[in-house]
């Protein structure tokens, strides 16, 4: 089934303790639109870059079976770059410099063929994009959003309104307590629930993923990496893995929800073994049916 | 199948953001042996108190069905006692004062009847002492034990001295982090099933636990509560349920292995629901089967 994503397409600059990254194609609708292109043919992407982002990129997504109309070219802009510093642990991170370029004046325009889509990603963008972006879309069966700590300290009344109008929201541990106001997370979800979004993932990195539904809660583990080479992107991919499970099969019922969580997970534990999406670019099917048969097994028992 | 369990028994007293208690029934081994109560039926108990524990508190752990022949009680001696006080967020504790009394010149003995035990549980004490106990007993079929960051740092050639005849280690991450060296709990696993015990688990709080083995890792989630009323004795808690779940069943398979951890887990999950082991001393069968099936539930995926 159809999918349309919608977010930042990026240059970034990466440091971590293993070394440096510069130039790297970064941004979110880049990480989802790739990771979920193992699971959906029929990607939409909308976002902008500026001249300088190269037809060679234009080509990688192509090559992934991404439809790149809806990416809008600047002439004689740049393309929003992102410069980072990773510590020791690989939990944090510093933001050394961000330039908007291009994306500061991004208004999503979403193409006439494109505003079918039954299933749609907002990328981590400002809140009023991501309404305006939903206001263009017919009837999509599935809206799933992403957001951070930005948005949330910085513009909390426009992310409400827009919490309003998605189903599923996907965020960090650490961003579910800030938006909830309360440092217990199953307190939290109740309360981001009753925000809107009816199905709620939380994500805490080397302890896996939390999935809230009506149905109940899933804990999903996270895979048992014994080295973390670079996790830019690891949030993006799992949404896109996530979405394009559920896009591929067209199903929203409890299972469904659980395996594309352990599938955003497996996509995202690849992600993290190379730097920015080098890993993810050159995955086979074989090796992702592998290692989401090992997250099967993290948890498996016999009654 | 029989079960010695060697630790501390203590009276602490305790204040949380909701409330203190003085004067509770604590230490270790009353909560390892309170846990494994729902499990096993033959569990014999050592350690040492003052004439001030009191019979009320040796009464409860014979109700318990717990043997408790191997209390040693000096006569004008004063009981083993700790202070402490939880932060806000229920993760962190300040040891506020600690009065090791008649503890300080335990020595354990395991009386003759109690030496074939099939399933030795070691709580958190020297491990030197813990070295003496397994030197008393004739071939026991499985040994677990626990340690803490003081034995960690203190004690390191003694711990390892120890490790090397142990089963089972259970610990907590940052206290794997400590042991190994290294802050991936991977290789910290790896490092640590290396010193000797072929069984590791890792306790992460609230994100759950793992389980390491020559089988490979199982991941536990934890049982997604909305309040942590006081967590003093959960970890140990843990391990008496997993304990005794193996000793009832007579049994060290990998399936036995994790239902284990998730029955030790269950039982954790009650703990700390109320002050020192007031929880524990009143759960029924059918809240542990209930709890257990929500474990389950938390991780089940259909294939």
């Amino acid at each position: 089934m159809s999918l349309l994503i919608v977010g930042s397409l990026a240059f970034d600059n990466i440091e971590t303790p293993f070394g440096n990254s510069d130039d790297t194609l970064g941004g979110s609708a880049t990480y989802v639109a790739i990771s979920a292109s193992y699971f959906s043919d029929d990607i939409k992407l909308v976002g902008v870059v500026g001249s300088d982002f190269g037809d060679d990129n234009i080509r990688l997504l192509q090559s992934k079976g991404i439809d790149t109309e809806g990416i809008q070219v600047i002439e004689g802009g740049k393309t929003f770059r992102w410069t980072g510093r990773y510590h020791y642990d690989m939990n944090t991170r510093d933001t050394l410099d961000t330039q908007l370029n291009v994306f500061a004046e991004f208004d999503p325009v979403i193409p006439h063929r494109y505003q079918q889509c039954k299933y749609v990603c907002l990328g981590n963008i400002d809140p009023i994009l991501q309404r305006k972006v939903l206001e263009q879309i017919s009837r999509p069966k599935l809206t799933i959003c992403d957001t951070m700590n930005f948005w949330i300290e910085g513009k909390p009344d426009e992310l409400k309104k827009t919490l309003e109008l998605v189903d599923v929201l996907v965020i960090n541990d650490s961003e579910a307590r800030q938006l909830s106001g309360d440092p217990n997370l199953v307190k939290s979800a109740r309360i981001i629930r009753g925000m809107g979004p009816k199905i709620l993932i939380i994500k805490k990195g080397e302890h896996g993923a939390l999935l809230f539904t009506e149905n109940g809660i899933f804990a999903a583990p996270a895979y048992p990496l014994e080295s973390i080479f670079d996790p830019t992107g690891a949030g993006d991919t799992f949404a896109g893995g996530f979405i394009g499970y559920i896009a591929k099969h067209d199903d929203i019922s409890e299972n469904t929800l659980r395996k594309a969580v352990l599938y955003g997970s497996t996509m995202a534990s690849f992600c993290v073994e190379k730097f920015g999406p080098d890993r993810i670019q050159e995955i086979s099917d074989l090796e992702i049916q592998d290692r989401f048969q090992s997250f099967l097994n993290l948890s498996r028992i016999e009654d």
